[in-house]
């Protein structure tokens, strides 16, 4: 059963289909009512699987116990319950004279992973976590629970494409950082009298080609034993509490 | 099927019902021939069942695909390869005159977690990664996997009691350091000139009562956002390597 604390539970058929449209990232699961079969379910069975949601074919009474007495036309589906903010809204919002630090997701794929950097992010004083829409693991609920329920505590931004977002972020004064093996400064050398972005790189690839050429610093940390990188949420941990040692001092 | 380069097959009722009692938490999956039953075999499913271990009943040419034509008395173990050391014996042979560090597990649960623990160790120049034998996640295929096949690269050593093991170190001269969340000392506060061992607490508990009262420190990591502990995995790399930050300095 899901923690009613972290999801939340909606019904009918278009905002489902809408949900589905917009968010489907954000659902967990769908419930459809046993033996039901129309043209408004199939397009919801063809979403569904093209975002490789699972769904569940249930009596009528299940349907009641999630949602109660209420219209729910036979489907219900279940939801994280973390809200993403706009980048161009977020963007207005920001104060660069504080020096703030973000982090910039580039395809973490792991929602175990996601949970620790957003936790690890929120207890760094890190201002925001960015998101492509895609190619990256939802804030779900296996994410949600990574975070040991501090997933939401910053803002999380939805980016459409991570290295527009970089652009405008230089435009607003933002330096970007990211992880690098071959990079030429070691972590410690990081300065923070200065807005910062953090790029955190893709479990298996690191930083994107693309995206590592928009990086205004590259920054290795040193390993020994062969060890050639470190896990995305332990790299980022890393990254934000060098800042924070630093930003704080 | 498992990675051939990270696990081993044993074979025949003996060894298999010798690894059961010494390093159970070695062996991931036992296969037992069809329609076998006999005193010894019900040993096996016994302390199989005991250890949480897996049985599969399988065609005699399967064990064949697994072992080849060896006398297999219709059964087979696959095993982790990852070799622990001897605490006694580790003891004797380490240098505090380096001032070495170690990491010390207090009932680490998630293999992948144990796993990236291993990997930041290895590459942040710890001496050794200390196990207890009971109540710890198994240096298994999934820890294997998660350490980036670097679990290994620098001693795994087992201990039957960590207090004890905790005594015998402070007598060889260490210093016992752990994470908590109402630690007198900033984790920046830091000395590292002398041998140190961390204790990395469990995921839900953090380090257990009697241990914490062994540590001669006890580092606090600055949290916001009402955030109160971090992934242990994350903890582990925060603490190793603001150890190497200044063993490097």
């Amino acid at each position: 059963m899901p923690d009613k604390d972290t999801s939340i539970y909606i019904y009918g058929r278009n905002p489902i289909i809408e949900a589905l449209k917009d968010e489907a990232d954000r659902i967990e699961k769908i419930f459809v009512r046993n033996s039901l079969h129309d043209s408004q379910l199939s397009q919801i069975f063809d979403l569904a699987s093209q975002y490789h949601i699972p769904i569940s074919h249930v009596p009528g009474s299940k349907l009641f116990d999630l949602v109660g007495k209420v219209n729910d036309q036979g489907v219900v589906a279940l939801m994280s319950e973390v809200q993403y903010q706009d980048f161009g809204q977020w963007v207005d919002t920001i104060d660069t004279s504080t020096y703030p630090a973000v982090l910039l997701l580039d395809q973490i794929e792991d929602p175990g992973n996601l949970g620790a950097i957003l936790r690890t992010a929120a207890a760094a004083g890190i201002s925001a976590v960015l998101v492509p829409k895609h190619g990256q693991a939802p804030v779900n609920a296996a994410a949600f629970k990574a975070s040991a329920g501090t997933a939401g505590r910053i803002p999380i931004v939805r980016v459409g494409n991570l290295n527009q977002a970089i652009i405008k972020l230089k435009d607003e004064r933002f330096w970007i950082a990211g992880l690098d093996m071959d990079g030429e400064q070691l972590l410690w050398d990081l300065e923070v009298d200065r807005p910062l972005a953090f790029v955190i790189g893709n479990e298996g690839q690191g930083i994107s080609k693309k995206t590592l050429e928009h990086c205004d610093y590259r920054f290795r940390i040193p390993m020994e034993h062969r060890v050639e990188s470190l896990n995305a949420s332990v790299s980022a941990a890393l990254l934000c509490y060098e800042w924070k040692r630093k930003a704080n001092a």
